[in-house]
């Protein structure tokens, strides 16, 4: 009934309704008004996530979202040498992977707003902190990711929004222009702190408010509109429509 | 596809994905198993509530939610004598209302978990600090709610829930077994800080889990359930039955 954004990607979208969370900030914001569906699987790169994508998107849905965040490249990202190096895809291969899943939800529908969102940058001294907390002297001394790599993806990924014309937000950019980014927007080198994810949320919604979504109209009547004496009124009036 | 949790409210629900918020915990915690379902009204009563039944909860919904929380009674608790006046409604009509939410929702499917909530207590004292820092000398002097009439209601929130057999959460009797509740979980003697809405949150979680809502299955498989050499086999055999 209501209009839905989906949000699709992976730890980063997952775990973006804990506090403080850039998803939930979205949700709370467009209260009333839309829904938020969170799709996010920790651990997925892009090849895994084009498994998903009939499920998530079944092409006879009824009512496609009107917004869809992709955010991926964290994991695709990961270095062949390093701990992560089973969720590694070669960059080209990332980028044709996120083409096919903008294509698959364009023909959906050719209206659903598609926003790409590219990795955030990587602070290697805290991934290493976090490998050293996690696995004492047994953490592996190469890196599972570097900041240089991780900017290569990020780059491919708004190559991709130019050519196919959509919005994107290059996070990797973004947080490294904040003095002390590493440790002011990254918990484990890797993921959001509050503040890293308040960076998400406000470029987010800066996308969906000028595509108008926040005048999109409440579902239901204001208490403000409802006449204590009469309420049926504001309900009969808005609730036709619904 | 994803089972739903549906949380229908007053304000104390629709300001529930704030930073700390209690129904973004609920998500967070189901993420991957369920989908949770914002249906929070600011300054609704139960009155007014009745009016949406029929839009929230269709009766032809092909997959009605596996639970639902019902948290009303902050609104309808608003002194006749004070700004909320609007938004009073006698005792008796409020258990009654809740009856005949609770009903509809069991007339959709009787397996559907439904929890009642009980309003939180009220810091008069609070509620007096805000109106100043709102309106300054045009504060009102009497109050809009009071601590003892609100009881009255969370008291009969929890018989209809005994009357009924279900599980309720009895917030105005909880919060205030612990010192200095009044600011410890009520930012402005009524709506609830981080640490009043992680009281909900526990509290919810652990009904639904005593449900069985933390063994639900994943969606899709966890990524260390994936062979990275041949990512197909962990889709199809989990994907199958999707």
């Amino acid at each position: 009934m209501r209009p839905q954004i989906l949000l699709f990607g992976d730890s980063i979208t997952q775990q973006s309704f804990r506090s403080g969370g850039w998803g939930a900030a979205v949700a709370d914001i467009y209260s009333r008004k839309v829904d938020v569906v969170l799709r996010g699987y920790g651990g997925y790169n892009t090849r895994w996530a084009l498994f998903l994508l009939h499920h998530i998107f079944p092409l006879v849905s009824a009512t496609p979202p009107v917004a869809v965040t992709i955010f991926f490249g964290a994991n695709d990202a990961a270095l062949l040498g390093g701990t992560g190096k089973k969720q590694h895809v070669p960059v080209n291969e990332y980028k044709e992977n996120l083409r096919r899943i903008v294509q698959h939800i364009k023909n959906l529908s050719r209206n659903t707003l598609v926003v790409l969102l590219t990795p955030p940058p990587i602070d290697q001294q805290g991934r290493r902190e976090f490998a050293r907390s996690q696995y004492g002297d047994k953490a592996s001394e190469s890196p599972d990711r570097t900041n240089e790599v991780t900017g290569a993806y990020a780059e491919e990924c708004v190559n991709l929004a130019k050519e196919l014309g959509l919005p994107s937000i290059n996070l990797w950019s973004k947080m490294q222009e904040t003095e002390g980014w590493q440790k002011k927007f990254l918990s484990d080198g890797l993921h959001l702190t509050p503040e890293g994810n308040a960076v998400v949320s406000q470029e987010v919604i800066k996308i969906f408010d000028e595509a108008g979504f926040s005048d999109l109209p409440y579902d239901f009547p204001q208490h403000s509109e409802i006449d204590g004496e009469n309420p049926e009124k504001a309900f009969l009036q808005q609730c036709a429509a619904v």
